[in-house]
């Protein structure tokens, strides 16, 4: 034991955590030991309260704090369109773009076989609820464009398409302020097979 | 505001610890959510007793949850060597190492007038009082190789030096392992000087 137990057992929580290896949890925690005490506590009510006080929006699956989620509450958003997305972090990524009025539907996850994640792993039953209830003419599918993300947006189209709802897949080509030297065949190839009249 | 207020805290105290930016606070705090409560529980608790629990020993100012440090306590060390780092994380290094045996003492810092920190604001006195009051017979100089550490290692080694306790410096060189061609000019002027017959 080198270090006396209080730090070793913060370096050993901060280890932990994705992408922080032994040396970075020890400096974290010297900076710990040198910050206000104020705001240590703050930085643990944080981590406890988050914990406790975030769940899933029943409807649509977005992390929330209330029940409904505020996006889901708000009348004011088309309830025509569902934007449907693997992850609560897509939700935040769409709404920063502030051109999406409509309301989102998070998986929680994407269908992976290699991973053991099939379709009913997913939040994709509350979809088929919804879209049995509520007045949806456009199923927007804005998975991830890797293999996964692929599978699952054909996967829910699938479902779907009996409904006869609209159902569409984001674009796929090069990415704004990218090169094309450097962009890869599928991608190329995805841009060139979606290129648009002037 | 894009994210619910208990993740936006936690984003916040993330984004406050050293070489963490806003994407990475979102990465952390979002993997938070999916840890187990009892592991939430028990960072949140390391954080607060980390900052509560620990104090500067006394006698050698290495951090400690008990007065005097283990270190100070143990009577199996040689009292006649004190080794004088800059930083408990030293300490740690050192003690990694398992060669030293003697006692140790944490300034702290190190004189930094660009930084507006001089002898005054480093843990020397108590050293002082040390050197007069214990049966130190060598002081041994482990500041880091640097200007502020240097300069440090000076400034203490010209106080001590009335006292006639033998004062030594660690030695500058190359690291092991390391290789000659991309040595810089200094390291390797030191290497030269401090050269040993074999």
């Amino acid at each position: 034991m080198y270090y006396p137990e209080p730090i070793s057992k913060l370096i050993d929580s901060f280890t932990k955590l994705p992408g922080i290896g032994p040396k970075t949890a020890v400096r974290l925690a010297f900076f710990v030991l040198n910050m206000k005490e104020d705001d240590v506590i703050e930085f643990a009510q944080a981590l406890v309260n988050a914990k406790r006080k975030l769940t899933h929006c029943s409807i649509c699956g977005h992390i929330t704090d209330q029940e409904p989620c505020a996006i889901c509450q708000d009348t004011s958003r088309d309830e025509s369109v569902i934007c449907v997305v693997q992850d609560s972090k897509d939700v935040i990524a769409m709404e920063k773009m502030k051109e999406f009025n409509g309301k989102y539907h998070v998986l929680n996850g994407a269908i992976s076989p290699m991973d053991g994640i099939g379709p009913e792993d997913i939040n994709v039953p509350s979809l088929l609820n919804r879209l049995k209830d509520e007045q949806v003419k456009e199923l927007i599918l804005a998975t991830n464009p890797n293999i996964e993300g692929e599978a699952t947006a054909m996967y829910i189209s699938r479902l779907v398409k009996p409904s006869g709802i609209k159902t569409t897949r984001i674009a796929h080509g090069l990415p704004v302020g990218g090169d094309l030297e450097y962009a890869d065949e599928v991608t190329l190839s995805k841009a060139l097979e979606g290129r648009r009249e002037l």
